[in-house]
């Protein structure tokens, strides 16, 4: 298969690296992935800046290409100018941690694999449930598992997209593979209030916690020592909603 | 009502300044908005930097709070430090040009509503159709219809999220309202490339095109003359593709 391989941690990022290595031996990858980290952007895209385009070598050799934008827009550029519309899945990942619940919406990994589905390509993104110390070796040796059977059995549905986290287990303590539906119960967030060294009060945001209890959820059954699977779609309409609002009658 | 404004244009922006002083007789109305212009920023949220706030006066007056970060950044940090959890709506607007179709995906206008629905707060979000000689006029006063509209009939629904476009047309020529789903029709677009006086290759992504043809969707109802009103989700999940791929055996 012609893949193209993108991600939010930048062409640098081990996950990605991890995942060319498990790939390029039986598919031809071509990569194009943002020059550095651009997690948490969302499905952001760059309209109101030029993009530029550096050739990235691995040791002394062509690797892929960088990016100074998101991963939307590295999937946009890749297909529209660098490497053609002759692609058989746009792959994302390996995310250095989860993409699960609300933070799906956040998650500029899997906005990538929707980009694809948007442009007409299958899209997958793949992400360890670990950001401290990850290793990529299983999950890498999973995803090469899972084009591998997707080449195979699904890939010419070009809408598929499909959103995949790997608990960081040992393989032999993974319970199986899961298909479940993304949670959407709220995080507990909070912001950290700090003064700099000038006297000037700044914010982080952080301490996120899910409150999702439903085991047939991304959030629980991943947290459970499974292998998610979530097929994700990118209409936003919502269907119930819009027939009851229908006879709302304003006068303006 | 107390009312969060916000947008994704900017605090100085028109058109949330139209739609400010629109509002602001019979509502309580708070602002906390980018510091400048983040369009298209989708659903980002900032965790690798601090966020920084600044208080923002109109004239003498203290006006709003200018935060260095997302329309999605400045909800949560508006609900969880500035402004508090006593919020009766989630406005965001007037965003200058549409927001329908993919394009939904990529808006921070749309994103900041949906954050208010993520949070447990009906969401709204307003876009005229018109990007170079935005006049927000009869955009600001159908605003405030429809926030009294909603406020009398459907706002105890913090689960509502609209997405509101109004054509840029005098208030006569306006076809009346719209109740219709997000088109998910791929866009076309290109890149222009162009090399710097430095001889450097650089690009802008421009040139997007609708082709959706279907007259139930926000695109085609905008254009055809009609203020579209379509309810939004923010569940990705698709369960259709869920049912189908429950059965697959991938063995690893």
């Amino acid at each position: 298969m012609r893949i193209l391989l993108t991600n939010d941690d930048g062409i640098f990022a081990e996950g990605l690296c991890a995942l060319y290595d498990a790939l390029c031996q039986d598919h031809e990858v071509f990569v194009v992935a943002p020059e550095a980290e651009r997690s948490a952007v969302g499905h952001a895209i760059t309209l109101s800046d030029p993009l530029r385009v550096k050739r990235v070598k691995r040791g002394n050799v062509f690797f892929g290409y960088a990016v100074n934008g998101t991963p939307a827009d590295c999937v946009k550029i890749a297909i529209h100018e660098l490497i053609g519309p002759e692609i058989d899945l746009v792959l994302s990942g390996i995310n250095r941690g989860a993409n699960v619940g609300i933070n799906v919406l956040y998650s500029g990994t899997v906005s990538a694999a929707t980009e694809g589905v948007i442009l007409g390509y299958p899209g997958l993104a793949i992400s360890l449930d670990e950001y401290k110390e990850p290793d990529y070796c299983f999950a890498a040796y999973f995803a090469s598992i899972l084009v591998d059977f997707l080449a195979q059995n699904f890939l010419k549905n070009p809408k598929i997209c499909l959103n995949v986290n790997i608990p960081f287990l040992p393989a032999n303590k993974i319970k199986g593979i899961k298909f479940v539906r993304q949670s959407t119960a709220p995080l507990i967030e909070r912001f950290e209030r700090r003064v700099d060294p000038h006297g000037n009060v700044y914010y982080w945001q952080c301490g996120e916690r899910f409150t999702e209890q439903d085991p047939d959820t991304d959030v629980v059954a991943l947290k459970r020592g499974y292998i998610t699977i979530t097929p994700l779609q990118h209409n936003l309409s919502d269907p119930e909603l819009l027939s009851k609002i229908a006879s709302w009658q304003i006068e303006f």
